[in-house]
């Protein structure tokens, strides 16, 4: 019952390893391996398929960046869908926007929600929120059956591998811009340009092809490969470069700053020359 | 003789891990344990005191913004100091800069320039121009025996521990601030925010009580703690904030441009309230 140490091979030939105080939960769920650990330096982390999803330290990364780049670019969101993000972060972030009238949160594995109600509740407590609304089902065929319906969705997925390979297809993309208004904006986290620069790139071309605007920001997240995390945003109509400034409200944040909403899309060179 | 793993435990509860192929040559030196190791992921990589200090596949982002960012702040570099550096490849890119006329490299460990100059040339080739001087010697008494002397200086140390602690105190800012003309820039890498959020608050406060000028700038470094790596800058005159857009001029990079010049500035909230 001693602590052990837990490496994620990030590629054949990198990874990094992480000090564990104890396993709190670990199961074969329907879909995918999930631990729940406590960690040294990271709290509470999420592993799905023995990758790290979210530690309670670092969270807010990831969940401020994916959530309010697109709903402050908006004018009025009011009707947001999360694909995935069953750990309830992203969430929590809409929750922020007293403008948002309705999240729906889908994802495919409840256990995923169940345990990170259990284990991470200051990134899971707003799933009960009155205006969230969560489905435990597939997003892909979710998004398939919705028309003209959202004016922001947000595609919190694992890597294009296991449940989520069919959330990086250019069909995915397409469905959700019928999913989504007229002037409806998408976002999805798109790996990083260290290991993954095809899928960056794959990501952007069929991206472009669906959405005329369409834009790359990053992050720094500690506990993912590289550190530097990249997001793909398509718009139908509003530009996040364009935001003007009274659109701004103030949020209670840890990384995201109106400042940083636009230094993110300001990218390394060889970043920008992926997707050029 | 075949391929193992390599850990650097970058805190006490976390760390990264990488595999070596083989080891090319290993020393205790004067002054630290040297290490260049040749990775799958990472190209020949430079180890001292078990700490990775650059590879030839990410060693493009530290070194171009230790280098640029003070470079095109100043109207007219001409003689530059690099404090420590001993791999070269700060030198190589003050080198892309034609209007320096002088750059002075003191490392006060001869070990680290012999074997970069052997396993990594690319990096360290520049330090054969002739418009380089190398100075094996303790860079805190060069800096001291210097006055009104540099346009700009840089400090590329390893952690303030070992050789390098010296180069993390008040008196060495003091000093580099006289070693400086009455318009001259600084600038220091200072550690990550996740990890030494105490080092960055402690440069921040001793440079601004020398310098009236004192940012803080960020890159992504794969290789190093947390990935999101910080720099203090001090200047006595020029902001690096305010430099016109002629100032810029071509150079071949593959992390630095000029729009990022500007947007390294924007801070996270969480960083920004470090140093407030």
């Amino acid at each position: 019952m001693g602590g052990h140490w837990f490496t994620e091979k990030q590629t054949e030939n990198f990874g990094i390893t992480i000090k564990i105080n104890r396993t709190l939960h670990t199961e074969q769920t329907e879909f995918q391996k999930l631990d729940m650990v406590e960690t040294e330096e990271w709290g509470n982390m999420l592993l799905l398929d023995g990758m790290v999803m979210t530690s309670q330290v670092d969270e807010f990364v990831y969940h401020e960046m994916v959530a309010h780049v697109p709903l402050f670019t908006h004018p009025n969101p009011e009707n947001v869908l999360v694909v995935g993000g069953g750990d309830g972060g992203v969430i929590r972030e809409i929750m922020k926007h007293p403008g948002v009238k309705k999240a729906t949160l889908v994802d495919i594995d409840g256990k995923v929600i169940e345990y990170s109600k259990k284990y991470l509740p200051e990134i899971a407590g707003e799933l009960e929120n009155e205006r969230v609304e969560v489905k435990v089902g597939d997003g892909f065929m979710h998004i398939a059956e919705s028309n003209n319906e959202y004016d922001v969705i947000m595609v919190d997925s694992t890597e294009p591998v296991g449940p989520a390979v069919n959330l990086f297809s250019k069909g995915f993309y397409a469905g959700i811009s019928k999913a989504l208004k007229e002037d409806g904006i998408f976002v999805a986290q798109s790996d990083n340009p260290w290991f993954t620069p095809d899928l960056i790139r794959n990501v952007q071309r069929d991206v472009r092809e669906i959405f005329p605007i369409t834009r790359l920001y990053t992050a720094n997240i500690p506990t993912y490969p590289s550190g530097l995390w990249t997001f793909t945003l398509g718009s139908k109509k509003y530009d996040p470069l364009e935001v003007s400034e009274d659109r701004f409200h103030e949020i209670e944040t840890k990384y995201y700053t109106k400042e940083l909403h636009k230094a993110a899309f300001v990218l390394p060179k060889f970043v920008a020359d992926l997707i050029k």
